[in-house]
């Protein structure tokens, strides 16, 4: 597998920024058992690709660091983009940065033009966890055009609620700027930032992701996803839905993810 | 030179972070004439420091990929310590990114615990180029009391008389939130974010950095520079002030670097 | 945990090379549950530290990238510095580059003048799988001055018997120079790289490194661990035993890694 | 301008190994005047590919790390890519690793899948210094059908008579295996490692890269470089030959690489 820390600038965030981007390989070591130098890259029809996102307080190093998707993506032929989006809830910020343009416009372009991916919807993904759940999400169901599934793990799916009970608060300790992301926190059911109105939307529109969704029991966003999945599954989504025992960690994520990627490439 | 591609997590921004680390050693590639394995490391004084800051649309990679900072360093024995502050102009953002206190508070305690750096502040510098110009002698003339020198290449100092003269402009091709970084960008005259405020502050305070000017004759920032030394003057700053050939660029940012590594160690 | 990829000039090996080196730090994203400015580093005592070795075909970047040692590392404290042997056996080669003198003499004062690590023996630590298990235990052996602990997974440890057995061959699909590592394999037994010659020298030298042994049932080299354990526990070493389910892959070294870390800390 | 430090597995050397790969972007930082999202990566008809070498104790980070060769490029709109080769001169070592194989046989493959370069000759490059001066010219004679043009900085060209005149020593306080890289030393002259021969043999084929030598006249190779600009002239040969004040150093092949760019583009 190649791993390939990837500095260019981004037009849409306004700096130099960071990738990280795992391209499959012939050959990959401690698995080695012959030396064959005319392996082939078949690499003509594009690969298929997943934009991988992370959670709160991460960045494009989370996944790399803390997860074994290096191993994973390999022995799937899956393609794995990974950037930072800060505390943003992958939105374009209303103090500048456009995480949602960047992650939906500019990095797709770039990825096709440089990297031997795939420009077919069928085989364009997004996934992430906590946060990026959320992200995976809402950048999906913003762009069905573009991702032919997505999923979450541990996500802050519905925002609005969460918000309103104060699961997620809004004080000094948090990361977020609830304001920046979202204008007013307030008004967030039915906005356009709101999962369930962005589904119904797609549905009206012909064109849906497929959706994949797992949480730990013990996650203190456990609620807040069954809530999600019953919503869901009243509305006759095409969702996979899986719980299992663990906590919004990286435990729970270095397995599901393991699921995700398999589900993917069905 | 040891560089050091640096990642870990910053209370202040709330975010896993790249740095990128200088540090002089016994051996440097292309410059070996014979080899010693009891080259020794002669850290325990510890070596003196410069924060080198980046200008608008960079990052913690800038000097590493643009300049030969490297090299320059490594002939001066001095550690360099590289980070990104996006187009922050190096402030404690209203959305909530706290440039100033990564930049005073954290990262210095952050490098004098895990690198060999002094604590001494005769021997700790900053310096910088445009929006990292104003950056550095920002925080130098915030904080004299950690920096005993502080270098302006090509600087947005006089960031009030800037905004006032439409120089450096505020609109949707500019990629700075001036309200972001100093809330009411006309006012910014006379207030803590301006340069002149704070020496006359310092001076007060019995406590100056050293101060270091340079600017091209044919830099946009020209004319503004001008008028900064000539305030200082009027002042009996401690400023050298060098102006040369050459525009906003990284021909003369790579030369005057090495200008200002000699006088910091003077 | 603070990764650093570091760029330096090794004499040993006559080259440029990359490092990977972990810090724990008083923050590590993804866990964060309250924001604390005054975080302190007590490193002043100096850190404890491992020094992980990969396997044939592997790098620096090997355990960054298959396993989940930054967060394994991060929870208990510990540095971990990981270096590139090529498939060297972690010796001095004939043809040159001198890595058993890179490992126990060069790297250790670099670590040690850069990094706030302990010189402590007792908290001095190597650890590796497959081919990084013999250099474990070939390194910690060599000099038990170095090191208190020295832990094998997976390890090609009787390599003598290895190698009359072609267990591991000598052939053009092997990444093995034998010759450039040891001279003639033939006269491994006994020489000064068969690791219980080593052993035995240093039992007689009064200072031997505990030693710790884990093997997956299914790996190939399962019946050659269980016969090194035979020859250590009839001479009475400090030896760890451990076999479970599991084969010669990053599942059975990911997991032991863990086991590992925790027996450097009793 | 990308620049993506890459990690993967090579067949020809046996291990992991990291390649840095620049490739000209559309947008690139410190020089930005207008943001436009819409910008085009025009990459389909293949970009233009500079394989470039480092010299003896050098790596991949060599040229990013001593150079502007980033800015260069990008000015250029041309691919760098930079692997490591420590100390081999460039050639399948008896040892095992196989750094010719690597550089004329897989690393093209490799770049060429997975990047967006050219497969056309004419617009496949190589370049080096001092050690990597003589790689330039001997891959690109070795394989004349592979690069259209071959340039040299200070480069140790006539690696017979080098050896011979004990201008590069044979000792141990030298980073070369001469045995190792080229059999017996001695039998250089006439051989496959002699350019001059290469040079005739490709005469005969008719097919010779085009050739450019650059040299310090205070470069301990300089009378050496003469000769081989002699030698050459007196066969016709192609060359472009540039002398100009400087020594054996960065400052001068960070000049140089500039107007080999120019060169390789006219």
């Amino acid at each position: 597998m190649a791993l390939m820390e990837t500095h260019y600038y981004s037009f849409s965030l306004g700096s130099n920024i960071t990738l990280n981007v795992f391209v499959p390989t012939p050959g990959s070591s401690e698995e080695i058992t012959q030396i064959n130098h005319t392996q082939k890259y078949d690499y003509e029809a594009g690969l298929p690709v997943l934009y991988l996102l992370h959670g709160a307080y991460g960045d494009a190093f989370s996944w790399v660091r803390y997860s074994n998707i290096d191993r994973y993506a390999q022995e799937r032929g899956m393609v794995v983009v990974m950037a930072s989006a800060e505390n943003s809830f992958y939105q374009d910020l209303k103090s500048g940065k456009k995480y949602k343009t960047f992650f939906t416009e500019e990095l797709p372009v770039f990825i096709q033009s440089v990297f031997p991916v795939t420009k077919d919807r069928e085989k364009t993904y997004i996934a992430g966890f906590s946060m990026g759940g959320y992200g995976a999400w809402y950048l999906g169901l913003s762009r069905p055009d573009l991702y032919a599934k997505a999923a979450s793990m541990s996500g802050a799916l519905d925002i609005a609620g969460l918000y309103e009970s104060a699961t997620i608060q809004e004080n000094e300790n948090n990361p977020f700027s609830w304001e920046d992301s979202f204008g007013d926190p307030k008004k967030l059911s039915g906005s356009k930032y709101d999962l369930f109105a962005l589904y119904d939307q797609d549905v009206k529109g012909g064109c849906v992701p497929k959706l994949y969704q797992a949480v730990g029991t013990e996650d203190f966003l456990y609620q807040s996803n069954l809530h999600v999945k019953e919503v869901l599954e009243a509305k006759h989504a095409d969702l996979i839905y899986k719980e299992d025992k663990g906590g919004h960690d990286w435990n729970f994520w270095d397995k599901y993810i393991q699921d995700i990627l398999d589900w993917l490439l069905q």
